[in-house]
């Protein structure tokens, strides 16, 4: 790599402060999927993308390419890439970090001079935050690669109630060139997918490392409306073992499958499992047996086997607890989701960067989806890069610390120097 | 026992048939304490005493006396009563059938022409139920035993909002005159207190037995706002090792405690422990990690060790759960009562009337709290008779059978001839 070739950081940091302006609704930040908020953020980067004097093109779907042509235009192209959208009252970080380390990378190097052999496109997705917004799975990164059914256009924004086709049409895009699935990008013209991410979770910040390098993102299997069935009765005039208490039933179900989980990590497997729903309803009350009780279980892994693990020890427990505490079960409609291992010659290639920019990483699997799922799934090799973060995130105190995503440029900035150089 | 002293059961027929058509609420039965559904209950049934030409006499806070005269009006009266409110939308027995019980006997009495040697009293007593009107316990026993405290005139009525005290001026009653203390009872002019009551559980029926002699009154200590406080997290990136989850950490607390209840059974323990409320809060939701979690508790039995053995493994058990979960309970405050043991004498008379009038019975603790519990706090010999139920109480399907029914009333009425004869 050239000696001159940095990330131009003062760039991003200007972009962060400008997205930061433009999302703040009063208690974080909020840049709508499909609504003004996202289209303030695309607005803004795409102004600074053509300052670059980068090609910039949008596709049917409001995804926005902004590319620093290589010497080989018929050459597969690299894609730096994240999502601009947040969630409702979230915070700056959460998607437009991966989108602004592409620009400080590309933009270092245009201030260099410096073409690469190969396309470096920086692209900004569309609508990755499903749980405040749009409830189906990347629908830009789908869009873009072709991949996104025409029934996902139907579902509606959670808060405007609007479909998804709708809201593109309002923005000019357009959805019938969506469901008919002429995406732009796949394997046949894309090298590598790399998503700078920051990591949503306290591992890097609990041991002092400012970069992780994702080996993948994990598969799930979730129940989202369980419930246990049992029986309404007076607190006080029912004895032990006339009662059929749903909510120590489901007490007793949870304690066991977090223990099987310790029992799992004891013996290698690496998951997780949370019940983040867990306990009585509206109906109970002081001096009530609980007749019902409901939870929502998330149990996730990258590999496959693990999570499988869980959920049979779950369906084993079940049994025994029914008979003896006279409840039922009923746990509804299960979701899965495949995981997405990470390109491992992008793995190698990222850790090699960062030995070569002096940056100390760890290996780790994700913990939520990202973008990066969709492009792995459709035969794009695929990386994330995930940056120190302070406070979880989807909430406005998330944080994320300026040299630690100097950090992950600068091994963003050698990787795609080499894999386009 | 003259052999033509027999309760008449047509009249306690005819008044539930009464009360029902006055209490029907469009879905269940509603008599509200200090309101017009008490207040038309209590009409009716001193109509039907003025019928039966007993004395009737109001007190200050509204209890109505209903006396069969006694040869020597100076002995010490027996007393036969119980509430006639209900809870909102409950069933029409609670209360009602302990009363109702009461007219059956003296009104076979006077039908026999049968005077007894001390005076016998009917005795319909205001606001048992402090779970749906004033939150504090047994009022109307309490103000007709002179120990209802002036702050107690001061609670106010769950859907009204209006003061016990207001309520009973309302009616025309006396507030001033109860928080002057002067009662009308106590052990130095009442030679016992006996209450019938529906069993509000399961344990006649699913035994089979049609009446229960009543042991004692369980004390219990209570939690009714118990919190546990943890960390929301990313419910995807938050290793094991770094979570702080607040629903795990209660359903290991309420599974340990629960396992603890079923070994001091074994050991001959007889409680209840019930977790009425338990789990996560409104700010739980899909992919987070609980970062809070509520609960209410109550322990009941009739021996206060009992009660104290399961909130001392409570209190061991928090810490160990504190430490190896990074969370912290906050218990609030804790409210306990005292056991009410029944009178073993009047114990032993109602079981030697279920014996010669032929009526199985067995001896039980109740569950729930009753005015009896009041009348044994003043020093007042007292003594209950369950009757076998179905579908508990406190709600619109509280069933009890009539020859159930017609059993209590024939074991009240040899073992109040007896009493007073």
């Amino acid at each position: 790599m050239r000696a001159n070739l940095t990330p131009d950081l003062a760039l991003a940091a200007r972009l962060f402060d400008g997205l930061a302006e433009r999302g703040f609704d009063g208690i974080g930040i909020t840049r709508d999927a499909y609504g003004p908020g996202e289209q303030a953020a695309h607005d803004l980067v795409r102004a600074t993308a053509e300052g670059l004097r980068l090609e910039t093109d949008i596709d049917p779907a409001g995804n926005l390419y902004m590319t620093l042509p290589g010497r080989d235009r018929a050459a597969k192209r690299l894609i730096l890439g994240s999502h601009l959208d947040s969630v409702a009252r979230g915070g700056n970080y959460d998607g437009a970090a991966g989108v602004l380390a592409g620009l400080a990378v590309v933009g270092g190097m245009v201030e260099a001079g410096w073409q690469p052999a190969r396309d470096i496109t920086v692209l900004a997705l569309r609508a990755e935050e499903a749980g405040s917004w749009f409830p189906t799975s990347y629908p830009g990164s789908r869009a873009a690669l072709g991949r996104l059914p025409a029934e996902a256009l139907a579902v509606r924004r959670l808060d405007t109630g609007r479909t998804l086709a709708e809201h593109m049409r309002a923005l000019g895009f357009d959805p019938d060139a969506v469901a008919a699935g002429g995406g732009r990008l796949g394997p046949e013209n894309t090298a590598a997918y790399v998503e700078v991410h920051i990591e949503q979770g306290p591992v890097l910040d609990s041991e002092q490392i400012p970069v992780g390098i994702v080996t993948g993102i994990p598969g799930s299997r979730r129940l989202r409306d369980a419930r246990v069935l049992g029986e309404y009765n007076h607190s006080g005039a029912t004895p032990r073992r006339y009662r059929a208490d749903a909510a120590i039933a489901l007490a007793e179900l949870a304690h066991r499958l977090d223990d099987h989980w310790a029992a799992l990590e004891t013996q290698g497997h690496a998951l997780v499992a949370t019940f983040c729903v867990l306990g009585t309803t509206d109906d109970a009350g002081f001096t009530k047996i609980p007749g019902k009780a409901r939870f929502q279980l998330d149990v996730r892994s990258v590999q496959p086997g693990s999570v499988d693990a869980m959920m049979d020890r779950l369906h084993r427990l079940i049994p025994g607890i029914e008979a003896r505490r006279g409840v039922r079960f009923v746990l509804g409609e299960e979701t899965a989701s495949a995981p997405a291992p990470m390109d491992p010659g992008i793995q190698a290639g990222l850790a090699a960067a960062a030995a070569a920019a002096g940056v100390a990483c760890r290996s780790m699997a994700s913990g939520g989806g990202h973008d990066a799922a969709a492009f792995a799934a459709a035969g794009v090799p695929a990386g994330m890069l995930f940056v120190r973060n302070q406070n979880g995130s989807h909430n406005p105190n998330e944080a994320m610390r300026p040299e630690d995503f100097a950090a992950a440029c600068a091994v963003l900035m050698r990787w795609a120097a080499g894999a386009a150089g």
